[in-house]
């Protein structure tokens, strides 16, 4: 049993929804989470500077006593996970290995739509991975540019006529090409998940990647005799780079559960 | 006479609008431009951290030997231009005053409508500047936040589904009330001038915030007897903050032609 907390940190808060799987799976864990919004979005950074926040967002998490480490940040994840699993001594799990797993493990006719940020698919970063678990499969990969603008303004709602608009036109050449699995491969994806699923149809699965980051973390956790063992619902802590204003109707969105907690704003240049 | 060159800024590539007419007012000027990609956006940053930013683009600015800075970002002119104007030995022109004025001025009717980011609207920038040229001017304001990621997806010709339904939604309330003048209020908007004059209607002036803070810069210099008198087309370069991957393309489409010239990634940070 181990009672320290789990760090969980995004460019920005779309790393909540994986906040919100991580309560579901394992509800007695305290969760330290960090939103780099000061410095959001990471898609159009270089490589390089994305590896030098990431391993600022770590440092931070790491002055908190954490047990591990969640990176639900796509971009993140590609760029820098492998680099900081290896330079960190705690279990640090990406949102874009397991997620490939998972959607290479549910197709059924070998067809997978991908969608994310413009960064995550000029990456490539689910193609070779869903390879190595299920050779036979097909992927095709559709940048969705407009998802996040339109999350953060709240267009979600099924029904809302831009978002239903934008997300016919994305998704039609999936839908046409007949893939049976969706990857979600962006943690902002999943508050569009009825429009996506009222698009693509009830025998297409979405694959949420908060979800599948959180669901390897449990099991990491699980085999390794570290879970916390409370009965009680864990506390969150919530920790962002920039004004703090509006934050609580967002992360009351991404978590689909009001925010009571107080957000406290940190210099992470300074870690 | 002074050769010298015009330095030029905003939090990323919009404030290339201002740029643009500043090459149409002033062909013979120099410029030299820096946009701010690595930190960009400006407006959900917190007053104290834009007046940060805007200072280290204004100290970047004069490494080189400039008679003049544009502060072509309405939120960097919002947050700090007051305060960098006394703080600094040299012309500093913003875009939201001579914008207000120009407003203030071309209103028949006395109904003048204001689009412009959320953070610029919440700051009300424009309503207090345009009762001091004209108080018996009514002012109504609204946020168009998703036209930014439009622009910045290259969703600008009259006739694109989902621009044309943005548009009609934000608009309409302004429509109905009747204003006569609507206010760009932010260097991106001038990409939608044209479906935006086509949803308001031809009797409806379109106030260029770029185009304002290019005028006033012209006046400024002329009045100071500091025009460059070149008569061969002035020389432009680029700097930016961020990955130069995508520049050209976005630049173009801010300049409305192309843009050959190579462009240089700086580390504000240092200034």
């Amino acid at each position: 049993m181990d009672k320290r907390p789990i760090g969980v940190f995004d460019s920005g808060l779309g790393g909540l929804t994986a906040v919100r799987q991580l309560m579901d799976q394992l509800p007695g864990e305290d969760i330290i989470y960090f939103g780099d919004t000061g410095r959001v979005p990471y898609g159009s950074r270089s490589n390089e500077t994305i590896l030098k926040y990431t391993r600022q967002d770590i440092n931070f998490l790491m002055s908190f006593d954490i047990k591990a480490i969640v990176i639900a940040c796509n971009t993140a994840d590609t760029a820098a996970g492998s680099i900081v699993q290896r330079e960190y001594d705690l279990p640090i799990c990406g949102a874009v290995r397991p997620t490939a797993k998972k959607a290479a493990m549910v197709t059924k006719n070998n067809r997978i739509g991908i969608i994310g940020t413009s960064a995550t698919i000029r990456a490539k970063a689910y193609d070779g991975i869903i390879r190595e678990y299920n050779p036979g499969v097909e992927v095709k990969s559709v940048a969705c540019p407009l998802f996040v603008p339109l999350v953060e303004n709240y267009r979600t709602q099924p029904g809302d006529p831009v978002t239903e608009m934008v997300v016919a036109e994305y998704l039609q050449p999936l839908k046409d090409w007949g893939c049976d699995t969706l990857v979600l491969g962006c943690t902002h994806y999943p508050l569009l998940s009825e429009i996506i699923s009222g698009f693509m149809g009830p025998d297409v699965a979405l694959v949420n990647s908060g979800r599948e980051a959180a669901c390897q973390l449990a099991e990491t956790l699980r085999r390794a005799n570290m879970l916390s063992g409370n009965s009680e619902p864990g506390k969150v802590r919530y920790y962002i780079s920039d004004s703090a204003e509006g934050f609580s109707n967002m992360a009351s969105a991404f978590l689909q559960k009001p925010v009571e907690q107080l957000v406290s704003k940190i210099d992470i240049e300074r870690y």
